[in-house]
């Protein structure tokens, strides 16, 4: 493994630049190769089988492409698809879900909240982690569906969000939890209503900042920092519609004019191969 | 092309099944072949290419079961991929806007306003259609991103969808506008909220009964009216995660315990084929 190779991360969407962000200020001498699967999005509303599919299509895309360690930067991959691709990948992958059941068990009091997809929710995979952690927490879900297009429509800190977080979030504060995880990589877009809802005594985990800590131990334990100052970003995504651009740019700015597109070749396939138009990617 | 073929319905998901209702309504004694896109949706986000690229694959695939005409039942696609889908198979294909911008057209008095998502809108499609049809008209679009969230978590008549339907369609009343295209399957879903917040002057479109009426005239105009009293439906989709089973439900009663999974071949692979578990068709 090469260590000037860039660091991949992938997501269903644009919701992962949230994690890509916290990696870049931790590790500025990393390069990094991001891939949106935008076409197929949102995947937290899709079964488990179809999810792990497209996981593995977007891994291998990028460890096609050279990387040396694979970054999942989306809650419903890395709650459904993560052994698939460990086992079909030959880097070392990191979700996002293990990293901030750590930080979430470290810190916590009494009980925690999870926040998430429907089927990040279903698959129960923060409750396990928790009960392995600290079986004596108690831990409530609570499935946000409209979080992610309230966020992708830029209602970041909107009356309606306020409502919406109000009303999906009343449970987790009348069960007094202390702590709790933003378990979808959009969530902290909204952190100001969510915390709001939640009352002051609560703590957000951000994944996007446990798991820059998880890679940067990572590429220690195996000798494998760059050795460059300032690292490089390419970003590809399979479908680039505005919104795309929009979303990507509020969250790194001016991200959005430097979006790539690729075709994933299974009908996750972008503008590029019909228009023959060629993005500069960054 | 036999008579007593079903008469196939494709959407990006289970919205189309307000079509299909309002065909099953009409018609009764056609059978249906409806294929919702779940594993791929919302179309209404993606560019044109990809579009267009995923309704062919599903045309071809209801084409090859054989039926006598493809309803389109989706906005974005009947926007962006009916001339794509006309020349490239061998049955009538009737789309949602047309119609629709006729009847608007024929009941409109000064101004209309057009619903839909970023891509119907952005197409233009009811603008250039309106302007064909009845010059005189001002028409007046109007993108609404929450509205499919929103049916989807089933808050059809909710306060939070009543503040967002006021948001989104303030601009319509202020300018007055007496007849307004649901330019989206999902919509009809939203019918009270959107009738309030436009006020009990303005006629609503609802796509779903024009399409009705202009398949019954393409089977009176090609003698292809099956001879049965009662028809059947078949119900595919490419995923079946549980929310789809229970909007379905919402839409068409028990309907949601009915769908079958299929695997597109393309990305677009239901759980079916990995599971082995094989869902009975209505």
């Amino acid at each position: 493994m090469r260590a000037d190779l860039p660091i991949g991360v992938f997501d269903s969407g644009i919701g992962g630049l949230t994690v890509l962000r916290e990696l870049m200020a931790l590790l500025p001498g990393e390069s990094y190769l991001y891939l949106g699967d935008t076409a197929r999005l949102p995947y937290g509303t899709k079964s488990p089988e179809t999810v792990i599919r497209y996981a593995l299509g977007a891994g291998q895309f990028l460890v096609a492409r050279g990387i040396k360690v694979l970054v999942v930067a989306c809650n419903t991959a890395s709650a459904t698809a993560l052994p698939a691709l460990q086992a079909a990948l030959a880097v070392p992958v990191v979700g996002v879900v293990e990293p901030a059941a750590r930080v979430a068990a470290a810190v916590a009091q009494r009980a925690v909240g999870v926040l998430g997809t429907e089927s990040t929710v279903a698959s129960g995979v923060y409750q396990h982690l928790l009960a392995a952690l600290r079986p004596e927490l108690s831990v409530l879900s609570q499935a946000c569906p409209l979080f992610v297009p309230l966020a992708e429509e830029g209602w970041f800190d909107h009356p309606i969000t306020q409502q919406v977080a109000q009303l999906y979030l009343s449970p987790l504060r009348q069960a007094g939890v202390d702590t709790v995880i933003l378990g979808c990589t959009h969530y902290p877009l909204l952190a100001a209503p969510i915390a709001r809802a939640l009352g002051p005594q609560v703590t957000l985990i951000n994944a996007g900042q446990a798991v820059a800590e998880e890679v940067k131990a990572t590429l220690h334990a195996r000798q494998l920092f760059a050795s460059r100052s300032q690292g490089e970003v390419e970003l590809w995504v399979t479908d680039a519609a505005p919104r795309v651009r929009r979303l990507a740019s509020v969250i790194i700015p001016q991200v959005g004019e430097r979006l790539a597109l690729v075709d994933l070749g299974n009908g996750a396939k972008g503008e590029q191969s019909q228009r023959g138009v060629a993005y500069a990617p960054c």
